[in-house]
């Protein structure tokens, strides 16, 4: 843990005037045309290297990690001097962001580390007891991938940890993609516990890191409404809406997912818990698979809509609104009458406004009256960052058919 | 029940272009500029009637009750062509209304019915238990009070129904503002359980209907984190936030309010439950016990902000903005290092964005680092009307500081 108790020789950032404005009121962020490049030059710079981040007239004011080949060229780790990135720091944020985890949760299955909200840009951490999936999302935590490791070690003691070193992210920083098991064994299917009930999740090949935990108070919610209902679960993967409405007493599940093997698992999974109802899966495309129910004249007390991000880019907005609102316009005519339609997105790109928008003009497309009663979001496992709007990124309306 | 079952002669509105664009699309609002007066004069028709709304080509829309004295001149209450506004019609509504809250709540304390939201602009019905807090709030319902009185009788049995007519609304709706025991008998106070937490509310003397139910979902999250903590609970009213903290183990509580009545109340509520800790309550402005507090050094690991509406018309905003910044700032300062900021709003015109660009800014100026681990808002029991906005008017924001 040498590595905070000297004084490293580290470069230096010059800031346009006012650019450092947005850093002083939180934010991690800076973007290349912020740099005075005729003072500090990026492409003097190493990717990954410490820098310190100074104002307009020199003033210190954070250190940071840049990537002279990113968009945003650097990202604040700290706002004390001669604090450099390595494993101590690593450490102290990993206890920082367990110690409110194991405070809030009684088991050790959740989001142990979640990136800029906790302080560290380029680092995320999903818990399945005592394996965790990995995501290194920036050039400086990927240089440093064996400060993480030991970082993980000292404060997790796992028995393996799977890097999921996938994704746009990765593909902005210049990095390249795979998936290594970093340290120890990974099984193929680890175990988890949500609301009370059990799950298998690949960890290895599963979407992101094999689990999505950020649905967790939502998919709570669903349990209070499933009991003696029909459930459609629409783009469910491994289940962990439908699985836990089965296990909360609906009546009937019916799992959608154009994978066969999320929707293999989902029923693995269901059959991990002890359930009463009815349990399906539909393979195919979401969209394909809402209109044959359609045609079939079926309709579900629950629909659950959890599609994956269709709006990834800013460039796909329009496309994206425009998927939002055709999925959601299928899901309702496929919700019975006083049911609940549980619409999602993850897009960052999507505001809750904007959501609530898609589910209000699907009801009037559709002649029915709908009352939200539930606006979830992301658990506390997924803290917000209340300078950087993108890391609230998602969204659950709970809209119930009234009436009038 | 013969108000559904003839046809009645009634009014008729017909709309400008256009205008009847936004009611297809679900909102129950008309405002009078979107009126074709020269067709059909508003003048001509009596406040609280009912018309038949129709679009610039006479095409029915749907049926409405009229004030000509209001900025918003009619409201509508149902998509159904001779459908009149009178007990039947109230009945299903309350009963549509009560059947969620029943399946979503094991106790009978809860708002029973939410206006707009549960199709039926003007009427607001807090329950506890056996009695009843009644907002009347438009002209409409404001004339037919023997119909909410039977309807009310027939859905709920109570015994006994306060009308709880003041505030702004009826102020626009031009009605005059009283309190009365419109049936039965009300005690001073009356009993309410919420989050396993009981409590006595001032039905009679209390702030709007006498408590806030909306809040009940972020006052359990609060009880998630107040064992062992030191609570402080600033614009505490009756004690809502600070009990709640106090029966999940707080080791101590200070309530703060400028109503020395309120704060007596919160003590006998604290003493209603099983507390541990300390309890005690400041009586004066806010602001001055905050700064007092400052003064004297204290720092609490849970401070609760939930002030009033401080932006109640539009034209408050920048005032209304700065009132939240100071407060906030003040909270901040009260907060100790690794405490929790719970930063409320019930102000319809303050979006959840500007909360979070408030708590930001706190921040900044204190130099501290938050994390938003939840954002919470009204719960089932006041639902949101997806096309009318000025129903989602509850924010509250938790945010736990943390060191870099």
């Amino acid at each position: 843990m040498s590595d905070n108790s000297t004084i490293k020789a580290v470069g230096s950032l010059r800031l346009k005037k006012g650019a450092d404005r947005r850093l002083r009121s939180g934010h991690l962020w800076i973007y290349s045309n912020e740099v005075d490049v005729a003072t500090t030059p990026l492409k003097t710079l190493s990717a990954g290297s410490e820098v310190v981040v100074e104002d307009a007239t020199g003033k210190f004011v954070a250190m940071a990690v840049v990537n002279p080949a990113s968009l945003i060229c650097a990202r604040l780790y700290s706002r004390e001097k001669n604090s450099y990135l390595g494993q101590s720091l690593i450490v102290n944020r990993l206890k920082q962001a367990l110690q409110f985890r194991e405070s809030y949760f009684s088991k050790p299955f959740y989001r142990a580390f979640f990136g800029d909200s906790d302080l560290l840009p380029g680092l995320v951490v999903d818990r399945f007891g005592d394996y965790l999936s990995v995501q290194l999302t920036t050039a400086a935590i990927d240089q440093r991938r064996d400060d993480v490791i030991a970082a993980l070690d000292e404060v997790f003691s796992p028995k393996g940890i799977v890097f999921r070193n996938q994704g746009p992210f990765r593909q902005m920083e210049g990095l390249p993609e795979s998936v290594e098991v970093a340290a120890g064994d990974i099984p193929e299917l680890v175990e988890l516990e949500e609301n009370n009930t059990r799950f298998l999740a690949p960890v290895m090949t599963g979407q992101k890191t094999g689990w999505f935990y950020d649905h967790r108070i939502n998919r709570q919610q669903l349990q209070k409404l499933s009991k003696d209902k029909t459930v459609l679960d629409v783009y469910s993967y491994v289940g962990g809406w439908g699985v836990q409405a089965a296990a909360a007493g609906a009546n009937s599940v019916t799992c959608v997912d154009v994978s066969g093997d999320a929707l293999d698992l989902a029923q693995q999974n269901a059959e991990l818990n002890d359930y009463k109802g009815q349990f399906s899966c539909l393979q195919g495309k979401a969209i394909d698979i809402m209109k044959s129910l359609i045609d079939a004249g079926q309709t579900f007390d629950v629909v659950v809509l959890d599609p994956p991000a269709f709006i990834k880019r800013k460039k796909d907005q329009r496309q994206g609104e425009k998927a939002y609102h055709q999925a959601n316009q299928l899901a309702l005519r496929l919700l019975a009458l006083g049911g609940t339609l549980i619409s999602a997105s993850c897009s960052m790109h999507l505001p809750q406004q904007i959501l609530m928008d898609v589910v209000k003009t699907a009801a009037a497309h559709r002649h029915r009256q709908l009352q939200v009663f539930s606006m979830g979001g992301q658990g506390p496992d997924h803290p917000i960052h209340p300078a950087i709007p993108e890391t609230n990124y998602l969204k659950a309306i709970f809209a119930r058919d009234i009436q009038s």
